[in-house]
Formats: C-alpha cells, sequence, structure tokens
C-alpha cells in the first residue's frame, strides 16, 4: 500500500501525525510526504516538516489523508492542492479535522455526509458537504474524522476494514492507545456553551490574522 | 515559556507531536526543536522533521519534551543527547515512552518512579528508575508518559497543574479529544496475552534490526 501524507504550510500536524503512525504499521505500507512544493513545510504551531515528494510525483497512492489546519481559508487558495486532490483517484480518500475543507473545495463531498472540526461543520456545508458530529464518517472511497486527535480513531477504524480487527488491535496496542483524558471536555456537548464559545472565538481570530 | 522539543534520528514522531499539540497552544509560549546536529532528522516510521537549534543553543528551556523511539537502544548512545539531558534544569522534564530510558541514562530517575511503554518497563528498571503501570506520571520536575499516544494525556495533565484546568479543558476541546477508538484493546490487560506476546515480539525484532 502506497499512502500518501499531504503537507501544506500552517497544517496542524497532529492531524497528520495521528494517522501516520497507525497507517505506516501497515505491513508493506510505503509512505510518501506530497505537498505543493517539496521541501520545507511548518505546521501551524511551528513544527518543522519537509516534503519529500511534490504533488505531480504522486499519482497512483492507495491512501490519501489530508490534514486540517488553523488557517484552512488559506489551504482552500491553493490551487495546486485543491486539483490535485479532485483528481486523485485512491482506494481511501481521508480526511481529518478541517482537511474535509479540502476535499469539500475539491469537488469530493457534494451532498456526502462528513466529519471536521466542531467549530467548522457551518462552513464544510457552505463547501458542499453534509457535516455531522460524528467521529468518523466512513462514505467509500471517502473517509473524514472529527477535529484534530480524531484522526487516530479513524486510522485505526481504516485499519480495521482494510486489514481486519485483530491488526487495528495490535496497531492500538503498540502505541498504546488506551485513552485517559484528565477532564471530559473533548467535545461542545462536555465542555459546555462557556468554553465552546471562547474556543470559537479565538479559532475565529485566528483564521482573521492568516 | 520556552519549550523544547527534542528530535533524534528514528523517534517516534507521535510522542513529540502529541504534547506539541497542546503545549504550544501555552499563551506567550515559544517553541524550539532541538539536536543533537540541527537540520534534517527523519523518525522511525519515515516521516520528515528538521530541527531549528542544536542542543548547545538551547541552555535554558522552562519545558522538555523527549519522545521515545522503536529503535531505543541506538539512541541511548547518542552522548551528546543524554549529556545535554543530564544537565538541562527545566521547570519540567518530560518523556513520552521509551523517551523515560533517555531520561533514565542521562541519571535523572535513579530511583524514581516512572512510566514508560508497557514492553519497555524491565529495560526501564536496568536503567535504575521504578517503573510503574500508570498512564503519566508526577515526579518534579519529572513527568513521565506511557507508549507513544500517552504523550496528549500528559500534556493536558501538565497543562491543568501549570495553568489550570480550564486552560486545560479549553485545549482539549480545541483539539477535539474526545477518544473513541474503534476497540479497546490499549494495554496489554484489555488486549490479553496473545496480542501482547505478538507485539512484544515485533518490538524486539525492530530493535535488533537497528
Amino acid at each position: 500500500m502506497k499512502l500518501a501524507f499531504v503537507l501544506y504550510p500552517d497544517m496542524t500536524a497532529l492531524d497528520l501525525v495521528g494517522p501516520y503512525e497507525v497507517l505506516t504499521q501497515w505491513p508493506g505500507s510505503e509512505a510518501v510526504f506530497v505537498a505543493s512544493t517539496p521541501g520545507d513545510v511548518t505546521a501551524d504551531s511551528g513544527l518543522p516538516l519537509r516534503a519529500t515528494h511534490g504533488l505531480d510525483e504522486v499519482s497512483d497512492p492507495d491512501v490519501v489523508v489530508v490534514g486540517g489546519s488553523s488557517r484552512t481559508e488559506v489551504a482552500l487558495e491553493d490551487e495546486a492542492l485543491i486539483g490535485w486532490l479532485a483528481e486523485v483517484q485512491p482506494k481511501w480518500l481521508t480526511s481529518v479535522c478541517t482537511g474535509s475543507g479540502l476535499l469539500a473545495k475539491a469537488g469530493r463531498l457534494d451532498g456526502v455526509r462528513a466529519a471536521t472540526h466542531w467549530a467548522w461543520r457551518e462552513r464544510l456545508a457552505e463547501l458542499g458537504a453534509i457535516p455531522v458530529a460524528e467521529r468518523v464518517v466512513f462514505e467509500p472511497p471517502v473517509v473524514t474524522a472529527a477535529g484534530v486527535s480524531a484522526g487516530i480513531d479513524m486510522a485505526l477504524a481504516l485499519t480495521a476494514r482494510e486489514l481486519g480487527d485483530d491488526v487495528a488491535k495490535a496497531i492500538q496496542l503498540g502505541i498504546e492507545y488506551d485513552p485517559d483524558p484528565p477532564f471530559d471536555a473533548g467535545s461542545p456537548e462536555k465542555a459546555g456553551p462557556d468554553l465552546t464559545n471562547l474556543l470559537r472565538q479565538l479559532m475565529a481570530a485566528s483564521e482573521a490574522t492568516a
């Protein structure tokens, strides 16, 4: 299986690295890190990454993973990336967080149920998808996940679908994914309206400074 | 707060990127990515990273994060890195997965309770620490986490301790950390002996090929 992990400036690193740590454990898999322009790519909180391949060098991946960004509106204007996402025909076209926005902009989610970051559902609807409040949504060949950390759950679910439950469980054990967050505040419903409104304001400010 | 994220060849990327995605949200924080030699560093499953600073350029971080590796024995021989870890005096010296092995080798865990990857507890004991089957262990100034994905829980717990529960909850909501793994197989106890023994063999083989 050839895995293509999409990099672009100001992407959110964990969106990509969660699925990467799961999918690269697939037996015989080969990973490429692809961007409009090969070379240095800095994530939105400063992590320095490097793309090994340009988009035009990767035409036949089996799995594509597109993470989101805290400055998605900029990424939506990357015509080379959106064009590549419109054309690529992998077995599984996956996204995490607002990465579903890039898929929608590329015309891959018209009228299709899709997950995204909870604060981005209205925007995803504007782009033609049907946003749903679910953690992982399978609409083959598309698989979308909710915000940031949801990519780990998505990748394990995809592993089970592609390689069976035992392989998925083995990988889960390998990354010791036995989550124990100190609070139960990972969704708007659980965090409550005050915290949710605060986050909405902070995230809108982040987009506005892009 | 100056955050120093330690990079080294064949590190496990998610060990670092989990805490990175949480801690870089701290108001006013500044992140540096530090390695024995600045420049390209490739993670153990192929992710291309880049260190922005050499170890000798970073002498006064407030928080240090050291991830683990599937080839930890090689990293234990990195004298420059171990020497730096022996000397550095941050407010919080943190590790994820077998990163606690590097701290132990540096003399920072002699007789100290510490977490590590479940398959690495005996090895950590050989290095002088007291391994415990806990997800996050606070022994200030040291904080250690269990395998790979546990770094997210560690960083949220550290956020709560340093900046209060509300900030930790806000960051948890921001990364939509409402985990929903498709299986309950994230620890040896939950995965059972067959899967656990299989993983032990696969991980030993990985170390052996290093």
